[in-house]
């Protein structure tokens, strides 16, 4: 139906009789001239009608025309008078000699283009036309590129594709599943999977060497604007490897995936501790796009009778490089967004060296300019900077400092924002402790293998054993995490032990893994890495929805389709199913 | 914690010292010498331990290690002695200097070889043995291969891999639908997808030129034994094109694909109309690996005055080359067979035309010895042969010759097993009426385009409609199947009006898609192609369940982690609803 498409004419092809098919995106009529812009997935292409060298009865079917119309165009490709450097095609444009209105449209309810005019809810209700806009369309031909690059590594290095089943089991512990009534087997359930990584075992127990799949994942949580009830992992599993394998081959695949689809080289990746990341970023997943760590003033603070410092195990503070700029509303503006933020903090203390060398201090009261000066010593600061405060116990003064660090780095714009700053966090502990409820849980998932050497706390310490985990983190996103798995069936029984489990509920969740590992599992690990994340990251975005084709809202709807919705009666008695009233 | 894999050392790396990691396949004790083959997905090598050159404790150690150990195994590469050159790693063997016991394994439940001792329900159980077995392991790895090999081809193409939603709409015409409850739209349902069609559609309207994807599809049917609830789809849309172009383009995909991955060159594939198929094989998806079409009687058998032959519309027969030599016994059993299977007719009638010039048949009192002759040369046959009749009407005759075609090629081994005969079936009819409902339903699906000239038949005579769509048959199985689609709002609804929707229904539950054909859809077309079954195909093989790493038996289960299962009432709460007392 057409011989080139709406991106690739150019001056070489001057004077070619060509066909081209696409929607209107454009009609200037000056009268005796008529320019049409014409558009595909691959750009636009200008039509020019004359009175001169057009028939009438061409002018005549123009004039039924409108925007998202579908035609498909006849015409020579000459050289535009005004040329437009900003496209491709910029230089020519087609004269027609025919035109045939393959289909018509209705007004669109948004403009198609870039700066669109439709707000989130219609475009999400009209997402097919939402995807025409450019800014979508460039998007989804990115995540095919990366789609493609992913497998070309993984098939370059020997991994094996390999679909696992999307009707599974529900495993109640863990994040909620979405569940499928069986109508064969009546009163039963499969689940929809959060993660394959049971099969992903089996694999490797199965002797696969290496295995990665791209997959789609299912979490029926309450949604935040950057979850998808649906999302799609990279999902890897080696045998025969330790932690340092796994995050070779994958930094060397991030790395890869860096060059071939942004021409960008990264650095090796600095590595972490998860006490460490907490200690100097207050974060697990730490943005080092800038610098601005945690310093602990305790070696300053301690032992001088302020009651306030006494009292709490962590005195920390940030150093604002040329902070003390910062105006007194700015300030307190900032200590506002702690109380009220998720945060939820009790406000900072603050610390301005300006430049003339004077001091001026929220704890002036508590800590003369000697301090103070120690203070800026131990961040190795000057005047013009300013320190921020916080005292506290256990991690929430880590925490807190951590995200005023980003806040306060958004705000005077600290971070290079064209950068991709990788690292990995490794050493995470192997549980955690609900402070709360005492409750003991998988910081990972129970399949996580403890380090060696801390094999024997289990029974005695568990809090203190640390797992064989990686976290990979870019730019303050976790992108990507893993472990070495536990491949002794004695261990994972105990670790399901330490987890609460009776016998009974784990054999009847896991037995089949547990079987597994008594058959000769060979040592192995993994990761996962979140593709819609990893996408938007590599575009330079933060809003995973624009990523996908068809995301859903807030509450889990497509409201194209208007889904979720009701069933039949005859579908839910085929189920042997019934709504509750409520 | 290895440098080679068990498949990948020879001659050439002798003397290197090298270390391995794998399974324990078998031990041979010789007393002064040990022999273990140590397996993993590449291959086996072959391991020695001797008295003279291993230390008592390795022997010690080997003397605890049954099959499916796992071993790392240190030690050098040495020529054999024996070799074996049915492997590649057979002119050499590992003397041991290091042997570490990475895992043990309790005696597997079956043994770890392609023949097996396993059943299949066992070996379903325990798939996570069943995959270590060569024969499953190939599978899974041709399947990967073929799944990048397909990557490659579209990419190089320039389709687009877009990710459809899995949790849709349920739409209760057609097969049914696996439901997901929504927790957070109480009392709603999203479906899983039985393809990703409409959302396909959607892409092309967004604009985008050409799609693919390799996608899961759901079906909640009762099971066959080569139906899977879950079944994997290449799945591909292009906008702007017609029914030549997309047959253009996917039967190069497909000659692509068989030479890449096993080295053959398709000859370019005939078309035939599904009428034709049906006249000259009885079946939509003929096997024309091997010839014995059909041939039409009634020329020769009407006008006799023979009841038989007058009352029935059909007089057909296939004429079995040099079928003479069947016994009398043979042909019973056929025609037991004709009259048990699932094809359930009547019986035929026989005409059997020796060497020695004599003819015998099961209709003497009918035809004399001339009739038999010109029946003989209708089917252009000789004496040896033998013609088998069928006399019907409407399509069963057609179609009980066309089964029996195919049982008597496979009972006389007519079928050139070795060979790929790849064909296109189009000019489908657009409906199929149901003989005994009287209900009209899509021969493909609603969404197919009927040929252009005969729309004007959509009001008087719908049955007489021609689709534009084609299916891609290779060796008897259906491989792919697409259509042209419709692109026009008013042919849509006009469709969906003579299947019976109401509007409110149609509007209720492809509204959307309507509406999206409003808004400037491309003319557009399709196929998608079912990859269970062409990878069993390319294998030769038939069972597609041996070609997916993780199936579902007969009943939709999954009896390796037990599911489908029962969840808890807490589960059910939380999505509002109760199982029903029967």
């Amino acid at each position: 139906m057409r011989t080139h498409n709406c991106g690739e004419l150019n001056i070489n092809n001057l004077n070619e009789t060509v066909t081209l098919c696409g929607w209107v995106q454009k009609v200037r009529n000056k009268g005796f001239m008529i320019w049409l812009d014409l558009r595909d997935q691959h750009g636009i292409t200008q039509i020019l009608f004359d009175h001169e060298r057009t028939s009438k009865k061409i002018f005549d079917k123009l004039n039924t025309i409108n925007r998202e119309y579908v035609l498909q165009i006849n015409g020579i490709v000459i050289e535009r008078i005004s040329k437009n450097n900003q496209i491709n095609t910029g230089e020519i444009e087609i004269l027609a000699q025919k035109i045939n209105i393959l289909n018509s449209s209705l007004t669109p309810p948004f403009t198609v283009e870039n700066k669109t005019d439709g707000g989130e809810e219609l475009r999400m209700k009209y997402r097919f036309l939402d995807i025409r806009r450019e800014e979508i369309s460039k998007n989804i031909q990115l995540r095919s590129k990366i789609n493609f690059e992913i497998r070309k590594f993984f098939n370059k290095n020997g991994f094996l594709d390999i679909e696992t089943p999307y009707l599974i089991k529900s495993t109640p512990e863990g994040a909620r599943d979405f569940i499928v009534p069986s109508r064969i087997n009546k009163g039963e359930f499969y689940a929809l999977p959060q993660s394959p990584q049971t099969f992903k075992q089996l694999l490797v127990i199965g002797g696969i060497d290496k295995y990665f799949q791209i997959v789609k994942c299912f979490r029926d949580e309450d949604l935040r604007s950057d979850r998808q009830p649906e999302f799609t992992q990279i999902d890897c599993e080696m045998s025969f490897v330790d932690q340092k394998d796994v995050m070779n081959i994958f930094e060397g695949f991030i790395k890869e995936l860096f060059f071939r689809v942004k021409n960008i080289k990264l650095n090796d990746f600095p590595i972490l501790s998860y006490e460490d990341a907490m200690k100097k970023y207050g974060s697990d997943k730490p943005d080092i796009r800038f610098d601005m760590q945690i310093h602990n003033l305790n070696g300053v603070l301690k032992n001088n009778k302020i009651e306030i410092f006494e009292n709490n195990d962590s005195n920390l503070c940030i150093c604002i490089k040329e902070g003390a700029k910062l105006s007194r509303n700015q300030i307190d503006d900032l200590n506002n967004w702690v109380k009220n933020s998720e945060i939820k903090g009790k406000g900072f203390m603050w610390i301005k060296y300006n430049h003339d060398g004077t001091i001026k201090s929220s704890i002036s009261k508590l800590i003369d300019n000697l301090k103070a000066n120690e203070i800026l010593k131990v961040c190795k600061g000057n005047f013009g900077d300013l320190i921020i405060l916080v005292s506290g116990n256990n991690k929430t003064p880590f925490i807190q400092l951590g995200s005023l660090r980003i806040e306060i780095a958004k705000r005077l714009d600290l971070i290079k924002t064209k950068e991709f700053c990788p690292l990995w966090i490794n050493d995470f502990p192997l549980f955690e402790l609900d402070e709360n409820t005492k409750k003991i849980s998988s910081m990972h998932h129970p399949f996580t293998s403890p380090k060696v050497e801390d094999i024997e706390l289990l029974d005695s310490t568990p809090e203190n054993v640390y797992a064989n985990s990686y976290d990979l983190v870019i730019n303050g996103v976790e992108i990507g995490g893993g472990s070495i798995r536990i491949h002794d069936s004695k261990i994972q029984k105990k670790i399901f032990e330490i987890l609460g489990f009776s016998k009974k509920d784990y054999l009847n969740q896991f037995g089949f893994l547990i079987e597994a590992l008594e058959y000769g599992a060979p040592p192995h690990g993994g990761i996962a890495f979140g593709l819609d994340r990893l996408v938007a990251l590599m575009a330079n975005k933060q809003a995973i929805r624009d990523f996908i084709a068809f995301p859903k809202n807030n509450s889990g709807k497509d409201i194209m389709i208007e889904s979720p919705n009701k069933i039949s009666d005859d579908q839910l008695n085929e189920l042997n199913l019934s709504i509750n009233n409520e």
